[in-house]
C-alpha cells in the first residue's frame, strides 16, 4: 500500500499497535536493490508489519551531489516492497517532510567529523534530521539499516541512543554482486568499462582481508596494499582508505580490537563506497 | 511514584498504553511552585496518567549562571506532584540522562537568536536536547509548559513540529503572586528588600498593557514607558526590554497584529523574567 501523507500513516501504525503488532522500517531512498531488499525480508520476518520509506532526501545531499540525478522509480519500488513482504510504502513529497525556514537540526559531532562525514560537509546533519523525523513518525520497534553505509549506522546507532529514541537498530550486511561488487543505487551511474574498474574496490578490500588473516597488524601497510590495487585502476580515483576503530570511527594505527576498513573510490564521477569490519 | 530510572519509567508507561490510557506530561526542574501546580492540575483533567519530570538540567546553564545553587527540594516537590494528582515523578540522576562524549545536538535555529538566546547562549540547545529526551522517553499525548518562558513555549513548538514529534504541546498561563510577581522558582534567591523591587516587573507590563489598550501602537513608545519605570527600581537592571511577533519573535515597530512582550530584568544578581501577549 502506498501512502504519501504522514497523518494516514500515523493512523494506519496506531491502529497496527492498539492490536499489539510490532513494526519494522526500513528506511531508503528508492531505486531499490536487493540489498535494500535483504533489508525489508529482515524486517519482515522479525516484525509484524513493516513500513518502508522511499524519499530521496534533499537535505543530506550537497550542492553539488547527485540530488538531480538521483534515480528514482516508486512504481517499481513499491512492486520490490509488497514482493518482499512490505504493508506499507511511505513515499512522502518533500513538502510533507520540510518546511521552508529550515529551524531544527540534529546533529553528531565527533563520529561525523571523518570518513564521508569529511567529504561531505552537512550530509550526517541531513541523515540524522530525516532518520529522527522518520522514526518518530514511524514509530517502529526495529529499524534496519544497511553495513554497506557502517558511518551511518555508527552514526545514527548514537543519535538513536543520545536522544532515548525507543527503537532497536539492525545492521545489516552488505549484499554484493557474484563478481563482487556492493550493491548500491549508485552502480546505474555506471558505464560498461566503469563497472569492470568498480570491482577493484571489493578487489582491495579482499587484499586487505587475506593480510590480515596472515597477521598483518600495522594499519599503514594495510591501507598501503589497499591503494596499490586502487591506483592499479586508472579509472579510478581514491576519495579515502581509513582504518578506524569500529565504536569511536577514530583511526587506528596498530590493529589491536575490532575496526572498520571503509573506503570511498571515484570511478568516472560516481562515487562509491565499500567497507568490512575485522573482528579481533 | 518517584522514579529514578527510564528502563523502569518505560516499563510503566508502556503498561499505561496498552490499556489505552492517556499520557500527561510536565517537564520541570524541580523547586515547584504554584506555577508548576497549575500545570500538572491543567494535565490531571486532560489526561488518565501524569508524569512529572524534576530535573535540573545542567546543559541549559551557562559556566556562569546558576546550576550549583538552584534550588532542589525532591521530596517537597514529590508531595506536590502526589498531591496535584500526578502518578510519577520522574527524577533521573544527570548520569541517568547524558553519556560524557555528548555528541548529539538539537538546535532552533532563528526564534533562539534573540530574547534569551540571544542573552544565554547555548540556553536553547540544552532545552532542545533534554525535551527531546524526555519526550522521547515519556511518549506523551500531550506535554504541559509554562507561559512565562513565552520564549521556550515558541521554541519547543517549532521543533515538535519539525522533528514530527507525536505530541500536543500545552501552553498555561503566568501564575503570580498576589501582588503581581510571576511565580518562579528563582524568587527564592530575593532578599527582603529584593522582592519588593520585582514588583517592578509586573509593574511594568501593566502600564504597557494600559497603553495598548488606550491605542498606542508604537512599539518603542510602550517599550520605553516600561523601561522608564523599571529604570526607577534602583535595585533593577534591564537585561531586554522586547515587542515581538508572537510567531517569528522577530521584532516589531508598528503593532498590527499579535505581539508577545517579554523582558528580563536583573533584580540584584537574580534574573528574572515576564511578558505578556497582546492579542490584536
Amino acid at each position: 500500500m502506498l501512502v504519501k501523507e504522514i497523518k494516514e500513516l500515523r493512523s494506519l501504525i496506531k491502529a497496527w499497535k492498539r492490536e499489539g503488532l510490532s513494526v519494522g522500517y526500513v528506511p531508503t531512498m528508492g531505486a531499490l536493490h536487493e540489498g535494500h531488499e535483504s533489508l525489508i525480508k529482515r524486517a519482515v520476518e522479525e516484525n509484524d508489519k513493516v513500513v518502508v520509506s522511499v524519499f530521496v532526501n534533499p537535505t543530506q545531499f550537497g550542492p553539488n551531489e547527485d540530488f538531480d540525478s538521483y534515480p528514482r522509480n516508486i512504481n517499481k519500488d513499491l512492486e520490490l516492497c509488497i514482493n518482499a513482504g512490505a504493508a506499507i510504502v511511505f513515499n512522502p513529497e518533500p513538502s510533507e517532510m520540510y518546511y521552508g525556514d529550515k529551524s531544527t537540526s540534529v546533529s553528531v559531532s565527533g563520529l561525523t567529523s571523518v570518513l564521508c562525514g569529511a567529504k561531505r560537509p552537512g550530509h550526517f546533519d541531513g541523515v540524522c534530521l530525516v532518520v529522527s523525523k522518520f522514526l518518530n513518525i514511524v514509530t517502529p520497534d526495529k529499524a534496519y539499516f544497511g553495513e554497506k553505509d557502517a558511518q551511518q549506522v555508527a552514526v545514527i546507532k548514537r543519535m538513536v541512543r543520545d536522544l532515548n529514541i525507543d527503537v532497536e537498530i539492525v545492521a545489516c550486511p552488505i549484499i554484493r554482486e557474484e563478481d563482487g561488487l556492493a550493491k548500491s543505487s549508485r552502480n546505474t551511474y555506471l558505464s560498461k568499462d566503469e563497472r569492470k574498474a568498480a570491482l577493484v574496490l571489493s578487489r582491495s578490500l579482499e587484499i586487505a582481508k587475506d593480510a590480515l588473516r596472515k597477521g598483518e597488524r600495522n594499519a599503514n601497510n594495510i591501507k598501503n596494499s589497499i591503494k596499490e590495487v586502487l591506483n592499479s585502476e586508472p579509472l579510478a580515483k581514491i576519495d579515502y582508505v581509513e582504518i578506524v576503530d569500529s565504536d569511536s570511527l577514530k583511526s587506528v594505527e596498530i590493529i589491536e580490537r575490532n575496526v572498520l576498513i571503509p573506503i570511498a573510490v571515484y570511478i568516472g564521477k560516481t562515487r562509491l563506497i565499500d567497507n568490512f569490519t575485522f573482528e579481533i
